[in-house]
């Protein structure tokens, strides 16, 4: 493991930096919610977004891709086959998957197909608020639609045995976002309490993940970095705006202008 | 009936008040233009949006939520059969259904689809523009896509007749807002000129209106309440902004700072 | 031909003011990503957006409009169809039709639909970056996701030759604008690199020309004012925006406020 957890900032700003020269495609198939502004934070990070979810075509995009977003927020049967398929493909070609379990919790249908995607896909990182991850690891939390109104009790120890138990790292955010691969644990305390009034702003930061996923493999670190960046962004945000409408804009214009410097002297990363 | 439409202030500030403490979760299936705003909007206010449209999952959905938002203002034969589901299922649990009948009268597929609607469904409310509304009800109004370019003549008359023929409360937003539940007629006079500039504001309409139905069960006061708080916020809005990009992320912010006691300030109703 | 190229400012600023007047009805059938940006410019310029994508109502939608935008950027198979019946019933009533081949090169499935758009419809205007519109037209050009990473080596050659062989205009968007017919060329030399950062620019620059294309019927002189309306706003926006968040919204603020007398001083267009 290279990266020291105890002090995350350097690493951080060094990923972000990487993720500028190499500006890696991100292939999202995603809800139809949050679309644009999943792309636009894709871009004002410094990397390329494309949205794509035909059968027809998904295996051939995800190919050029540097990580591949699996988000059935506003899922229907042809849309998640054509994750699977993505996926698949995906697998083959170790392309990293980033899975965000929408509203997992709140339908038997949600939780049929996050099964289907654990049990057949072989996934990097799942993203997820609490209600979401414990739902999911089946350790309790309680979600309504999309939003967790009853979190995990224990998130590390929910994050480090989940991860444990599906071979990937699981980031569980929240006013402290807690990440595990299964063995080391981190803590991000970046971030604002603004971020829970805009919608799609889980779904952003399981992009960010993706595009830091695109430029390292170690995926804890990766995610680490990503949700520190973004909870940067979403302090710096909260500064220049007035409410949720214009904290939206502000986010997209403060990962753009998000700087290493900036990384480093303002991560709150701690390793639990 | 409670509410006194000749000094109705109070009235809204306490449901706004009421949506803020009980933060209800509004199921909407709606058009791909306006989930975004919509769901923006819903949390503005203070209550849970959830977006989902699959026939696997529509019916388990609404059984969690306040109210029912049903938008086919990008309707296609899934999503028709969807909201159909959900409605007869949110009639069973006797959830409110806010209809809104976008570009109803601009093709033969919208008007069937509309009657089908009206006839299989119990609406609660159905809030649309003065076209929209003059199409339903068979009085005239012209609609040109979406736009109402030639609404009906009278319409404290067909929002009254029509509310008592479909036994549903029924608003028609314009410069002045016309509701009736068939019985009682309350006009609502504030709003801003601007919202005509941007897309999906008579959309946001429905859903605040779905989010005071989910606390209040006489449907003309929830919805002239919403109107109420919405056209101050577009007020507020008009402001601050410098065009309809701005005024579009400024809605949110004043949908968020809206306060009861600006509402019974600066609400604007008369009882018709 | 009744526009001089050499001196192009008044007659962009006569077409927009038609524009304002007029108000034509611009169907799109596009993207997921861009909906709501693309309706949103069309208001701003003082049009009227309908997005409607059911095989069961395209036909009689698109007969009430003034042009027809074709953007398969999240195409599928039920969308493709839609697209080719609205193109049709357009191509019958002598309505233009505008078509975007987002990302084409990317998927044989794109390329596929794209082939299918030129041999079954007759298409008024492509509008494409250098990427796409070069594996379009067979003339080199690489397209990644949705990005052009490499342009054609003369985009003046290439846009010529293309348009005399569809007998379309092509406009290849890019930090010069290139606009033929197959005979006249123009270039623009409006707008600013922010462009790049915010998704659906290029889709909304195709929205731009539809509008302008229901209100002139000399497609080269009608694609050339809105790319340079367009780009004028661009770069309004630039000046009063402090990244992609804040600019987009600034975009359509400047759209809105744009007046003739500004388009006519800034206009940057060349005979080539």
């Amino acid at each position: 493991m290279s990266f020291d957890y105890s002090d995350f900032g350097a690493a951080a700003a060094e990923l972000l930096e990487r993720v500028r020269v190499r500006s890696p495609l991100i292939h999202h198939i995603t809800n139809f919610v949050v679309m644009n502004d999943t792309a636009n934070a894709t871009l004002a990070l410094g990397a390329l977004p494309v949205m794509a979810h035909a059968k027809e075509e998904v295996a051939e995009m995800v190919g050029a891709a540097g990580a591949l977003v699996l988000n059935p927020g506003t899922l229907e049967p042809d849309w998640v086959e054509a994750m699977l398929i993505a996926g698949r493909r995906a697998n083959e070609l170790g392309i990293p998957i980033v899975y965000d379990p929408v509203g997992v919790g709140a339908t038997a249908y949600r939780i049929e197909t996050a099964k289907r995607f654990l049990r057949e896909l072989k996934i990097s990182v799942v993203r997820g608020n609490s209600g979401e991850v414990g739902s999911l690891a089946g350790a309790g939390g309680l979600v309504k639609g999309v939003e967790s109104v009853e979190g995990v009790a224990d998130p590390v120890a929910v994050a480090r045995s989940f991860a444990g138990r599906i071979g990937a790292t699981v980031a569980i955010t929240g006013k402290r976002d807690i990440l595990s691969d299964g063995a080391q644990v981190a803590g991000v305390d970046n971030g604002h309490e603004m971020m829970k009034l805009v919608t799609g702003t889980g779904c952003m930061s399981t992009t960010v993940v993706a595009v830091f996923c695109a430029v390292e493999s170690d995926r804890l670190a990766a995610a680490t970095a990503a949700l520190t960046c973004y909870g940067i962004a979403g302090q710096e945000a909260a500064r220049v705006s007035r409410g949720p409408g214009s904290f939206r804009a502000a986010l997209l214009d403060a990962l753009y202008a998000l700087t290493p410097k900036q990384v480093e002297a303002a991560a709150k990363v701690a390793r639990l």
